[in-house]
């Protein structure tokens, strides 16, 4: 058994009590654990999270050790409220349909387990969740999520150690933002992109076509708090040099309005109209945000966060009297499983089915995460584990040498990396012109503890 | 020979001097007029706006009566200023692909040829428009386009009728806000209703699962400065009682906030969250814009225009303390050709392959129109004339009765309408996980008149 994060010292006296065996039956032996499986979801969720969940579930139905496949509602919050639901109940085609059902369908959250904060009550949660654990005979946790998610994942395996409870952890990754360190890319993040650029490609053509004389630039806003792998990604909508985007503002680079300003002036100059991209989390040269507008406030004092486009709208519109509307995406762009990509969807299924085969045959403690093989120009992924210890308040960034020296523009290295995961598209099936989306029944299993105590 | 709005007697006089021929007969004889076919696009792009080029392309291919199919760039406006392009000359596969090409491939404009308030300036326009029309033999002039696009279309037929010059005149219809008269909808709005309809489905999914005891209010702004038809739509994704979208709020009822507010907690309350739908041209009981926040000014003094969305979100949350984010669909919703409907982009081709069949056959001064047939609950579309004079400023409007009482949802009755519009999905080819569009060379055809003088 590979637990990560435990001591060399501790992996040999288990081999010594073993005696002679070889490793690899000695690895069978030890992962003939035999128990429940519980996977949960949390945070944002994306147009491929619910993959994932059917990856897990098709996956554990071949492996005996697993008897029962749970889902978590609404992640770690309700499992501390004991509701559960049985996967294994599910129709075989509602499971297979989630590969191309947006959002979490088991629900998700964005509560955190926080000692450091909040010592007492992640001490009650913690005591909480392994009575849940105990409950259902729950030998095996698989949480869905970014970086949060995985530190909570990590948590919970500690927790388990510690506790001598024996029970597999496994985080599966997940974040359109892409910002998990490690893993070459997240699931999540090549759907959000295809669609985001199909849309930068898109309104490109409007734009243009409405370019006249006067002149006109459109702000699109796209997610990325921190990280502008999204805003970066819509490159991949430029075919041709004058094709939108014609700037692309990344939350990994200083906002210079004086350079903005000049370049916007530029392409209008050259192509009559001028398409920007910005991420929502830019900021300015100081470290704040971009988007909140300090000289406006709310009827509660708060200042106006009107958005970065519609910042930058204000901007352009005082300095070059240009005028047009702005797109600002928001949650449509992490569901749009209509125009999914089909490499994410199918990376983000086998990330789940890896955590199942990693966790049946012994591992604890790890994400799973994407591998880039590049051979002889063809690229594809693999996947592998990596401890969680190792992901949590990391953050991966776009690397400078990806962005143009002005800062305008992701490069040739950037569309290399990008390019591959916007791959294929999702089929789906449809019903009176829409996509016909798998819903899960979500019937709790029955509970076996005493409410729990706030 | 018919051309719309003449008097009967002129019509007749006519008929006397071809003496006994049938009908049949007498128009295929008056039909012969031979020369060169000019079609322009004006006002805001669709996804499906080039399709209906493509019909009028491939259609005046047929009919050995027009010489040659010329393009106006930028709607009337590149017409003034002789920028004409061949298109015949572009390859017959770029032709096919503007039927999956969103946007105006020709370039379009929102010029007005305005003889109420410039009259000066609209006799000049007019006067170069027929010296263009002349110097480069135009007989068959189509115009696709909205409202006032048609109202354009009228008046040069009005001129070309005037003036004695012999030139059939055709408006094809266009609008994603559907508010042309006498057709039963209009090209491009199937399109964007689909991809609206699409997107309020998946961020349901994506806001239901996010959805925990706080409660939750997403809204979503899509177009639509009068008519609510766009906003309405929107309830095709409604499939189960409880979907998106719980309240759709139309520019054709005056918003009651008390109402609206009171409607958002018991939704919340009954589902923790609650999606609305805002169009744009939302009015208050004054008949004043409801996206102009005359509270707050920007830097040269004007009412800040935050948009529909974001005056609801500062509602709602100083209302019920409940926070998310907005969804501004913008231009992304006009040219979402990579979920266009296919009935609609089959519908905007025979437009256009309607218009030069007419045109043909001696029509002047209508707009081609589609009629709803209802045969055994199967319902179809086939096109029609209406006179152009009957178009120009009337603004066809959502019925009352096509919604609930209390106005915050469209009824079955507008389901009816609107979900065979939605039906199929345009193929498009891909590359590299994008759309590939088509893009016309545009080169321009050689001039003869010397510059205008503006």
């Amino acid at each position: 058994m590979e637990i990560a994060g435990k001591a060399q010292k501790e992996d040999w006296s288990f081999v010594l009590y073993r005696g002679n065996l070889t490793r690899q039956f000695r690895t069978q032996v030890m992962s003939e654990l035999v128990g429940n499986l519980l996977v949960a979801q949390s945070g944002g969720p994306t147009a491929v999270i619910n993959a994932s969940v059917a990856g897990v579930v098709q996956e554990a139905l071949k492996h005996p050790c697993i008897k029962a496949t749970y889902g978590g509602m609404n992640g770690i919050l309700g499992i501390l409220n004991e509701q559960l639901t049985d996967l294994g109940l599910e129709p075989a085609a509602t499971i297979e349909a989630l590969k191309h059902t947006p959002a979490a369908a088991l629900g998700t959250c964005r509560y955190k387990i926080d000692f450091k904060k909040k010592p007492e009550a992640a001490k009650r949660d913690m005591d909480r969740l392994f009575e849940v654990f105990r409950a259902h005979d729950i030998r095996y946790f698989f949480y869905a999520g970014g970086n949060d998610s995985q530190d909570t994942a990590d948590k919970i395996h500690q927790e388990a150690v510690k506790r001598g409870f024996d029970m597999r952890v496994m985080g599966v990754p997940k974040t359109i933002d892409n910002d998990l360190p490690h893993t070459d890319h997240c699931p999540g993040f090549g759907s959000a992109a295809k669609y985001n650029a199909c849309t930068v490609m898109e309104v490109d053509a409007d734009v243009r076509s409405m370019a006249t004389d006067d002149g006109s630039c459109c702000r699109i806003e796209v997610m990325g708090r921190s990280a502008g792998w999204l805003a970066a990604a819509t490159v991949l909508a430029k075919r041709e040099p004058h094709d939108a985007p014609h700037i692309v503002l990344l939350p990994e680079i200083p906002f210079n309005q004086d350079a903005f300003l000049g370049r916007v002036r530029e392409v209008v100059k050259k192509l009559r109209y001028c398409v920007v991209v910005v991420g929502e989390g830019l900021k300015n040269p100081d470290g704040s945000e971009f988007s909140a507008d300090t000289s406006r406030l709310d009827a509660f004092g708060h200042p106006v966060l009107s958005g970065a486009a519609e910042r930058l709208a204000e901007l352009v519109f005082g300095a070059l009297n240009t005028k047009s509307r702005s797109v600002k995406l928001g949650y449509a762009q992490r569901c749009a499983a209509h125009f999914a990509s089909a490499t994410d969807a199918r990376e983000a299924a086998n990330c789940g089915e890896a955590a199942v085969r990693a966790a049946a045959a012994g591992k604890s403690g790890f994400m799973v995460k994407l591998v880039r093989e590049d051979k002889e120009g063809v690229c594809s992924f693999r996947t592998d584990l990596q401890p969680l210890g190792d992901i949590a308040n990391v953050e991966h960034l776009v690397p400078r040498d990806w962005i143009s020296e002005d800062g305008f523009m992701p490069n040739e290295k950037f569309v290399a990396y990008a390019r591959p995961l916007i791959e294929g598209e999702v089929k789906i099936p449809m019903q009176d012109g829409l996509p016909r989306l798998a819903r899960l029944s979500n019937k709790l299993v029955p509970t076996f503890l005493p409410a729990r105590q706030k």
